[in-house]
């Protein structure tokens, strides 16, 4: 198993969610055992001597390889949720769509001060849910946060809006389209 | 870490998501690393010599150990997912809610025929998107499927609805309330 492997296993859907999007669908990666075995191995490699405490998973996707990243580095997981979704108090950051807006929510007490948090999601395309997302783990005053997702799509500069966040170790991708 | 100290980590919330419901919030387990490790590790315990091939996790909750477990277990894994979510071609089920109905969708091509298949989610209550589910991963003619959940609210009666279900090798469910 290599990185183009990963990338071969990856589907493109024409126009999903709307007209002119090439979606990467990454359930025909996952699905896949050794290619599952192997995102999960070669992002755990990189974050191990970090002293990650927290990994912090965007809802939904950022779910899968967040929670075996948290297993493996043995750091807790923390959901990053949708409106309404998380039953205790909150911290919540609404952040621009293309129409409208949507926000994230986190529980109040999901992170200690001082903690080395690693942030996943599946995707950076434009930034504005990982800005968003990188917002509300700053309330908790960590000692430092690194920013991983597994594709990065190039060309709707996404990492720009993240690069002068304060605390903001490392920003990682593992695939660039 | 034993299954007492995961129960008193589990947060109640009176009145979510509507009154009178009593909320087991699991967030407050997960985001203590001991915590996580010995949820996969005992599921994984129980799971490790039945053969199986795929791990299918019902968003979103069902998406944080369902991916452990399928690391762990060397399987593909397979997103269960609400309507409009997944860009390629579904199966689709609807279930009842206590006020009208909701419904699940899964790739035509997450399953192969033969497979042994692991169901998981976090919550079995009514059972409604359970069954749903297990519906939903018998289209693909699997040689056996396992369900599990974390925590079972038994008061509801939700495993009644999925006993008398075909190729259904085993309901297991970690903590009974």
């Amino acid at each position: 198993m290599n990185i183009e492997k990963v990338i071969a296993s990856i589907r493109n859907v024409p126009d999903f969610p709307k007209p002119g999007v090439m979606f990467k669908d990454i359930t025909t990666a996952i699905k896949k055992p050794e290619v599952l075995r192997f995102l999960a191995d070669t992002l755990y490699e990189y974050y191990k001597d970090k002293g990650i405490t927290k990994v912090v998973g965007v809802e939904s996707r950022g779910f899968v390889l967040g929670s075996i990243l948290a297993y493996k580095l043995n750091a807790g997981f923390v959901l990053l949720r949708k409106p309404g979704k998380l039953p205790a108090e909150t911290y919540s950051y609404s952040y621009e769509l293309e129409y409208g807006h949507d926000s994230l929510e986190i529980h109040k007490d999901a992170i200690d001060k001082g903690e080395i948090v690693l942030l996943h999601d599946d995707l950076l395309a434009t930034g504005g849910s990982a800005h968003a997302a990188l917002k509300l783990i700053k309330k908790f005053n960590p000692k430092e946060i690194y920013a991983s997702f597994m594709l990065e799509l190039e060309f709707l500069n996404g990492r720009q809006k993240l690069v002068d966040m304060e605390n903001l170790a490392d920003i990682h991708t593992l695939i660039q389209f």
